[in-house]
């Protein structure tokens, strides 16, 4: 189900030299690593700290899908803004939707999406505690 | 179209340290990484090398594509056995799927594909040179 | 030779999860793109951009030596802050120093420095055009 | 103190593309992962395998230095030879030298040195259990 509010949350990285590969472009598993990043202040936005969560709470988001559509290269220095989503949610799982584009002109340089599970530290499946449910728009009733 | 004989190239990863993350797994960006390994073997396998078609064509495979299912963790020290064949080929873009297992015993890790376009150095879409085709499996009439 | 104003820039990164292994810390090969952040925000500071004498005036900066002191862990999601300053430059080479501390608390992560030699597209060594020099501290007489 | 038999391990790496930079050579951050494949098969070769030493043992090799000499640039799809040997040990600390070399030519490609200290999973200095002493060389008298 979608999220009462579909709030976008935007994070921005600079291309590092590190992330490009003898094309001259950024090598294209480095988005993956832009996504994390998204999501990171998409948690933060919300009050909540990811890194807390997987502490205190022994909470994982365990990744379970990635798709990416690459639209244009992104180059050295450049840099990319990442527009994260809540896509879907429910207490077992969560699938964020971003939109990475070019922070200067706007250029779009690719769409994906990742899904998540919920997973306690022994990495088995792990309902996401109620507390934590308004923050991402998971609504009573529908878990 | 499916090439006419669909072989799978098999290539061998071992976990490094480096890969793993704090979760205790391997990052799951790092699978587009064995992917590439996994392709450029493929090529190997059919006489072609990768890096000498960039060198000396200038044809360069521009990432377009990229979906990945995460069925199991992969553990550092751990051998993976990523499997690699052409899921569809033409003369403008070619799509790999993969099958990345344990090589030990043989539990699946991830099931993925990608999708490239045959580009120029210039980044423009540039048709696969003729004596190419063959290796991949393009037949005459399907281009 | 020192430069005559030895002055320190700082630059911010933020922990990334892909950044960290799975001894829970950051992978210790990671300090070095970090440095890369560093020398990228000097060159910003000195009102130059390192993308632009790559690509417009074909000077390349080929890493020559690295030197790496690991004072404490850093964690994922804390901010690191890098000071880099020039610590020896002439016309064919220049070194940096580095000290990256935690950016809340101010805990010394490592203190590094690396050398560069100047390049032509070719890699073969190449003075630094003159145009660069007062920026980096180059005084006549000492190349 | 050097240890008696001052053997050295050979482990082989072929250049990914993804471990190339826009300077179309391979960035210079990803030699420290390439030592960490020397160490692993430097442990395997004494019949150590470091997985189960942190694993089973709780003990760790927190990285406390890192040294390294670039001589080459070493290229995309090329095979590296990583030498390694054990320059210096005893029960706290260890320190490991190494020599990349092409695998076809034996070209240098950079020379380097990391030391290492024993550490529980803590992370607080841990005594390398004896067990595990002659294996790595250290003999009586010199803890």
């Amino acid at each position: 189900m979608k999220p009462p509010r579909s709030n976008t949350v935007e994070a921005r990285v600079r291309v590092r030299y590190a992330e490009t590969d003898q094309m001259g472009v950024v090598y294209h598993a480095n988005y993956l690593v832009w996504m994390e990043v998204g999501r990171v202040e998409y948690w933060r936005a919300q009050g909540l700290r990811y890194r807390d969560m997987e502490r205190d709470e022994g909470i994982l988001l365990a990744v379970a899908e990635v798709q990416c559509r690459y639209l244009a290269p992104a180059y050295y220095d450049e840099e990319i803004v990442i527009r994260t989503r809540v896509a879907e949610v429910n207490a077992r799982m969560v699938r964020f939707e971003y939109e990475l584009v070019n922070a200067v002109d706007g250029r779009g340089i690719a769409t994906a999406s990742t899904k998540h599970v919920f997973c306690g530290r022994d990495r088995r499946p792990r309902k996401l505690p109620e507390k934590y449910h308004a923050a991402l728009g998971i609504v009573r009733g529908t878990r």
